[in-house]
């Protein structure tokens, strides 16, 4: 085992995106001094935090001696590029292909809709009220998760988890979608597969203790 | 060299995710034989389409032998993987994370909130008008180039491109978002990094060749 490097995490407990980080950081039995963000408060756009990221965004992974990394698919790829074992990616190309795609179609395409940038524009400039807000979340988490499920449903890689009977990148990225709709209360109808999976995942410690929930700020 | 695969690429004219994908087959100097999805006739949504691709998206990759590929992002890492040189990615680990996160910044937190599926939603459902519209994605692409503008501008690892003197992953994604804003009319003021690393990119072939408006289907 190579010597494992002093990182730093900056959080909140419901961000979504960091849920990810905070799972393969336990996946891969790493860890991070949590240094939390109050979003609620602003926080993301104080001097201090700026000065560690200028773009105010969360989560940020910051290796000691090293540039702040944003983005969590990045950070994930970093994690797996520090600590290989256990692996969150496939070994074979395809396979990673598919994992790749399956988190871009959760992280990419579907969470960026609804965060709380896109709620602030569109309750202010965009003229929506609570109810528009709502069928906008649930819209995009519906057109997501129905679309992720219609190919595990379908397709013969799916296993115990998203890709075979090993847990990864895919299921860290449909474990922190779900999370978030949990926060929301937004539930999307048809989605057995998926289920099934997140309660494999549910009963990972890895998972388990990263839910929001759980988190140093979350709601009692 | 190895033998290279045979691949079918999934496109659309004006589709910023696929112009990403034709860049990167260029840089390797891999073809793949392009099959035009008309979306303005809504040929993603077709029966044929849908056997290829049950969630009708593009760009879509198929390598003669294995199931389809989506998602741009898990597109290049593949064609980083099958056909390693010349390199997308730098070498290091800090590098490649980096690069991973300028390009989460423009291919998952800007671009997807431009695409025609949520303009759909927003002038129906969400009541925008065409000005409501453009002041959106004139919101969005400008809260994320001036974002990607900041770290160029201040970053040391910025080059002659997005890191280092080397083309890689990072200038796609830049360049195929700014060749959306130029269908659509839109500019950023005040992103003098960002228009010099992309004049560097128009001048490479891999890029000029993949230009929107020189694509099979472009109006005239």
């Amino acid at each position: 085992m190579t010597d494992l490097p002093e990182l730093e995490l900056y959080t909140f407990w419901r961000s979504s995106a960091t849920f990810r980080v905070r799972v393969a950081l336990n996946l891969k039995q790493m860890s991070a001094t949590e240094k939390v963000i109050n979003i609620d408060a602003g926080e993301q756009r104080s001097a201090a935090f700026l000065r560690i990221n200028p773009l105010g965004g969360l989560p940020t992974l910051v290796e000691a001696g090293h540039p702040p990394i944003t983005q969590s698919l990045a950070i994930l790829e970093f994690l797996e590029e520090t600590r290989p074992l256990p692996a969150l990616l496939p070994a074979d190309r395809h396979g990673r292909a598919r994992v790749r795609s399956l988190c871009g179609m959760l992280a990419s395409d579907t969470h960026p809709l609804i965060t709380p940038r896109v709620r602030k524009y569109l309750t202010t400039e965009g003229g929506f009220d609570d109810a528009a807000w709502r069928r906008w979340q649930t819209q995009w988490f519906g057109v997501g998760l129905t679309a992720v499920e219609e190919r595990l449903a379908c397709e013969p890689q799916t296993g115990l988890f998203c890709h075979g009977d090993t847990v990864g990148m895919a299921d860290i990225c449909l474990a922190s979608l779900v999370a978030v709709m949990r926060v929301f209360k937004i539930e999307v109808p048809n989605t057995p597969t998926i289920a099934r999976i997140l309660a494999s995942c549910s009963a990972l410690d890895a998972f388990a203790h990263a839910e929001p929930g759980r988190q140093v700020g979350a709601p009692g």
